[in-house]
């Protein structure tokens, strides 16, 4: 009898594993493995340094990971199926058999696994989307500078050698699959978000790289299982059996069966240092406008899933604790948070007389510009450092409100909200907040180690163990959640307050303000 | 033979003279005295309580800090003259022979001076705007509340019992003069600014307030001997001549023969708390759209002289470098400027990514609002508090290149840019980026109490000591100063910067906002 699943989840600076009892549903252990060598920005391992916005990663670190945290949490025991999380977009070129280039070539930078967050691909998504075409019409017409394709234009232009020795360009999240089931089998999620895969025709889009279509794979949705996990594998970990392994599916995505985010009608916000929202829904419709991507069947069965997010949440307020302490020990960030939440709950909505944009990394939705930035509106000097925190926590709720009536905009129902995160569990004003600003009720799951949770539900999914998303929900995701309900009262005030917040956001004499601004900036560096 | 010149320098809280050497021109000596009742806002002496936006003070405080500082400066010694400078518009109600009202009715509060940021006559205000007329021209078309004639209206609305005891509305300035000399004799200085006295028809504007003409009196221009000092004065103080006593000037006026305000064409910015500019020009012309006021010999002989400011200037620094203490002793006010002038210091123009509008305390020119308020525009997880900090000092600049732009789009020229005050005197880095942002050479007159200086120059003028006021301030005024050349790299920076404060302080959607939240922030009280 199987006994667990496992749940991976695979971050930027290390990956996760949640080892869950079948029967019980809850989770057991935890393991946690940092990347040998990180992230890298600056040189490769022998030295060679990297120019401007590169990120790269060696992919046997990813192996090395998976074998500890396997043999950690495995070791012994039946487990019945493994999910997989990975950021995406991180693909990598390899050979024939799977082998990653930076193994062969450990001196060539292109043939290192590209990060997601690697932003040196960006002008070869500015050339991609200067031709348009039917297949960016899912994605807003525009192709991100992190996603597959750019990445691969990026190595066929500059390393022609390197493209030419690369037979597989792969998602390292579809490579560790892989690696454990010893067969190529792709994710729809992956390939639909990040290469833009079109399921009506079955076809990666065409002519944009020479030789890409030949060196992707056909993908598969979510809750598919890969193949089980070989007997190599076993061996080495002190896996009983051999588990089913589920594809792969993009971090940001995963978490949904964790946090009940399975059914048509569902928005699921991830709030962590960026926040990602999630909305689902039954019924293909056009992409509405600023959203940033949707797809079919690759985040959940059945489901359109369609994307958008913040490009600055947590880091946002961690930005503001750090530069203005109120702590005696001004380092002590969990301090500073507790003495700036304390202050600024005291307040009553509206009069700490400021509205904030949200933009201190840029705006993602509906603008897509990394040059616009943060503003601070109605600063006076009876202002206090907490009514400007506070300003700060209600201009993150004003842009994850501006994501949502994009949705309502365009006649989706919301019949639930979900938040979801450390930050929504810990911080009570702010989803507050959230509840009175997006006026709905909000549901946080009270779960640890959701995204690795998520995985392993997909495992559990791929395995068979149950029948379906819901059953396995049911079974292994958050048992409770609080609901926030809005105050009204506070409604009405942030609705005119909001109503201010749209009012700038749209404005394009600011935009175009901020935009001289950040050109300024870039001649003339500090 | 005459010895020595005293300037008085009236203040809001405190009465500060000056004993100035006649032969040397060096400052002998000064003395301060505080009011005995300071700024009444909550309740009169005998406990009653007063209504909000209420300032009051008592007459007999004036004469109490007058004494104090005759005695302390003058006793025993021969006094040429005598100068004022007064905050105005400080009116106040008193008898046939000079008795403030609040010495007859102490619990009456329509009976005590109207303190220049007295806000309650406001509705008054606004009632005479709505009216218009040709006397509110050289005003740009608006009434302030915080005038002689809105106070005197709202004492005549609320109060007519007060109003009928009330034999002459004075200005405290002219009423202490009165007080000194025994014989009554007005300044067009604060008949000019604060009672629109039309100097070409010797007239008030009429019908306004009723009675109003007949409780207000013919003004004399700047420089006139309004009388010596009474017998009575000389013997209280030990003062051995009768000196000849200055009709009193407007304090933010009264400075500028010290720092060599006295010729066509000099632009002074006196920047204190908030930042006075004062304009001077042969030539009467129409008043410059969004500058606040003009007048003819009532702050400097044979010269307009137009007046503007900004609501907001050293207090908006205070409030950062309070709110976010960067010192190890947060309350240590020195430290922390120092602290914040070094770092910033080191910044390039431009680098910090960052434009503010420098609104604190509300827009008075161009926009004449109390309702708008800061902004702070460009802010990213990478912006650091001394950034911030800088972007606060080049907005108040920014502020200041607004109002003198206004002269020149006027094309009124301006040979000279003096800039005085402690924060001009010892922030080279402000004074510096001034320099810059204008794009004028900035004279800093080396000088202490220039605005009681500036008054003893009033007085030896007005006793005949010196010629003229060029003579005055040669003898009297700043020895030393020091002339800040803009550095043309930091202006070209500037400018693109500047462009974009400009492109937003016009910007209508912006007012908009604010506005809103003022008045949201009106609705929701702390």
């Amino acid at each position: 009898m199987a006994s667990f699943i496992i749940g991976l989840d695979y971050g930027t600076e290390s990956a996760r594993g949640v080892l869950i009892d079948a029967t019980s549903g809850t989770i057991t252990a935890s393991h946690t493995h940092a990347y040998r060598h990180g992230v890298m920005t600056d040189a490769l391992p022998d030295g060679t340094p990297l120019p401007q916005s590169w990120a790269l990663q060696h992919a046997p670190d990813y192996t090395e990971a998976c074998l500890a945290i396997l043999t950690a949490l495995g070791k012994g025991r039946d487990i019945a199926g493994i999910g997989i999380g990975f950021t995406a977009s991180t693909p990598l070129p390899a050979t024939q058999d799977g082998t990653p280039l930076s193994s062969i070539l450990p001196g060539e930078k292109h043939a290192y696994v590209k990060l997601w967050k690697h932003g040196a691909a960006q002008p070869w998504a500015d050339r991609i989307n200067a031709g348009g075409g039917d297949f960016l019409k899912p994605f807003g017409g525009k192709l991100s500078g992190e996603w597959l394709i750019a990445k691969a234009a990026q190595i066929a232009d500059e390393a022609p050698d390197i493209w030419a020795k690369t037979d597989k360009f792969i998602e390292a999240g579809d490579w560790l699959v892989w690696q454990l089931t010893g067969q190529e089998c792709r994710s729809l999620g992956l390939a639909t978000y990040k290469a833009q895969y079109d399921r009506e025709s079955g076809q990666y889009p065409d002519h944009l790289v020479n030789g890409l279509d030949e060196r992707l794979g056909t993908p598969h949705r979510v809750g598919t299982s890969a193949g089980r996990l070989c007997r190599e594998w076993c061996e080495k970990t002190g896996i009983l059996n051999q588990p089913d392994i589920a594809v792969a599916v993009i971090d940001s995505h995963v978490v949904l069966p964790a946090v009940g985010g399975v059914t048509s009608g569902c928005f699921v916000g991830a709030l962590g240092t960026s926040a990602v929202y999630l909305y689902l829904n039954e019924t293909a419709r056009d992409l509405p406008p600023g959203i940033e991507g949707m797809g079919f069947d690759g985040s959940m069965r059945d489901l359109w899933c369609f994307e958008a997010g913040q490009a600055g949440f947590g880091d946002t307020l961690a930005w503001f604790v750090k530069t203005f302490p109120l702590a005696r020990d001004r380092n002590d960030l969990t301090e500073n948070f507790r003495l700036y939440n304390q202050l600024a709950r005291e307040m009553a909505p509206g009069s700490n007389h400021l509205v904030a944009l949200d933009w201190w990394n840029g705006n993602r939705v509906p603008h897509a510009s990394s040059a616009l930035a943060g503003v601070l509106m109605g600063l006076r000097t009876n202002s206090t450092a907490a009514g400007i925190y506070r300003a700060l926590l209600e201009s993150l709720c004003y842009g994850a409100r501006s994501v949502l009536e994009l949705f309502l905009a365009g006649n989706f129902p919301i019949n639930r909200v979900v938040m979801t995160s450390g930050l929504a569990q810990n911080n009570p004003l702010l989803v507050q907040m959230m509840a009175d600003i997006l006026k709905y009720p909000i549901e946080v799951p009270e779960i640890d180690h959701a995204t690795a949770v998520g995985a392993a539900i997909h495992g559990a999914v791929a395995a068979g163990l149950v029948d379906d998303y819901s059953q396995g929900t049911k079974r292994f995701g958050a048992r409770t959640s609080r609901t926030i309900i809005p105050n009204t009262d506070h409604s009405a005030v942030y609705d005119r307050l909001f109503a201010q917040y749209r009012a700038m956001a749209a404005n394009p004499a600011l935009h175009q303000a901020l935009q001289q601004i950040d050109d300024i900036s870039r001649h003339n560096p500090a």
